[in-house]
């Protein structure tokens, strides 16, 4: 078995696709949950200055969904073929077109600035993405992509507690039921769930 | 030979990469460039309300980095197993946090706040990333990632215009000759050429 780390900040947002793919792998590996007071020490040792990071035996993996994509294709994760894989790239692509689209406004300093943006982006973007997101779900068996299960629902289901927090709507499981259903089918995988209920909790 | 067209705004941005692929495949594609005033008619009839689109037969094909992947892959660009199709996407994915990290500035309406952000991030964000870009850079021969032409060098060239209209840096040819270099390199590749040399030339 490789000696597998997974280096991240105690919360689910970028790094949970990642465990959630190293825990349906079933190979062990230690999640390491790096405190923000601990995260300038270990800062100038990452690849980017980023987390997450993966260690495997000494290794270095960097970049949260080329971190997730590889653990896809090491786990038999991944697509049929290149038009499959496609298919999962495209639609991971757009599921953090959203998340960034609502991360710039989340992470705006200026109060009057991000209120405003905030107001605009809830009326006139994001239903029309979310609307989207749903009709991909829904086209696809309840999936990501590919009508079956892929890591583009190891991402989706890692990222979207975050996705709701940067979204500022926390009715989002009522208003899209295929997204909460979706969450709930990678996290009750056994492997998947067997990890999770012994996890830290986090909101997001 | 299949019919392919490429749909994009009359820019290099985020549609050059895939440009750059296809011209590389050597299949042939039309090179469809719609025009701001034509977009919002076209619109509607994309899968995300986003351009590129790529139409394969009719299939379409969203997302700029999915398409490139998948053209890379196409046309035998992609690495040697899962460990080196990991470096590209990873290096990729780095790239993008500079493009994205500079174009939240530049996109920002809010003159004064844009003014302030770019004087910061010229001083304490951008200086660093160039500098770990430049590094990847000279770790691997010249090119992006593993070594060796792939198609991460393909991104690179195709939006290092674009990365240094969002940096505002237009001296960063002078400052790190090897990003003008790997440009030069992809586009002196000869069907790479051929094309370019007949392409509606844009700024970025």
């Amino acid at each position: 078995m490789p000696n597998i780390v997974f280096n991240y900040f105690p919360v689910k947002a970028l790094g949970e696709p990642s465990r959630l793919l190293l825990a349906y792998g079933g190979e062990g590996f230690e999640d390491k949950r790096i405190s923000p007071d601990n995260w300038p020490a270990y800062k100038p040792s990452t690849p980017f200055g980023q987390m997450p990071v993966m260690d495997i035996d000494g290794k270095q993996y960097a970049q949260s969904y080329a971190i997730a994509r590889y653990l896809g294709r090491k786990y038999g994760l991944a697509g049929a073929d290149i038009e499959e894989d496609f298919q999962i790239d495209q639609n991971v692509e757009y599921l953090n077109d959203i998340r960034a689209k609502a991360a710039s406004v989340h992470y705006e300093p200026d109060a009057d600035y991000k209120d405003k943006k905030q107001a605009e982006n809830s009326k006139n973007v994001y239903p029309a993405m979310l609307e989207k997101l749903d009709a991909i779900l829904k086209a696809n068996n309840g999936h990501l992509a590919c009508g079956k299960l892929t890591w583009g629902d190891f991402v989706f289901a890692g990222i979207y507690a975050y996705l709701k927090t940067m979204l500022q709507t926390p009715d989002l499981d009522a208003q899209y039921p295929s997204f909460k259903k979706l969450e709930e089918k990678v996290y009750s995988l056994p492997k998947v769930k067997a990890w999770a209920d012994t996890a830290p909790k986090c909101d997001f």
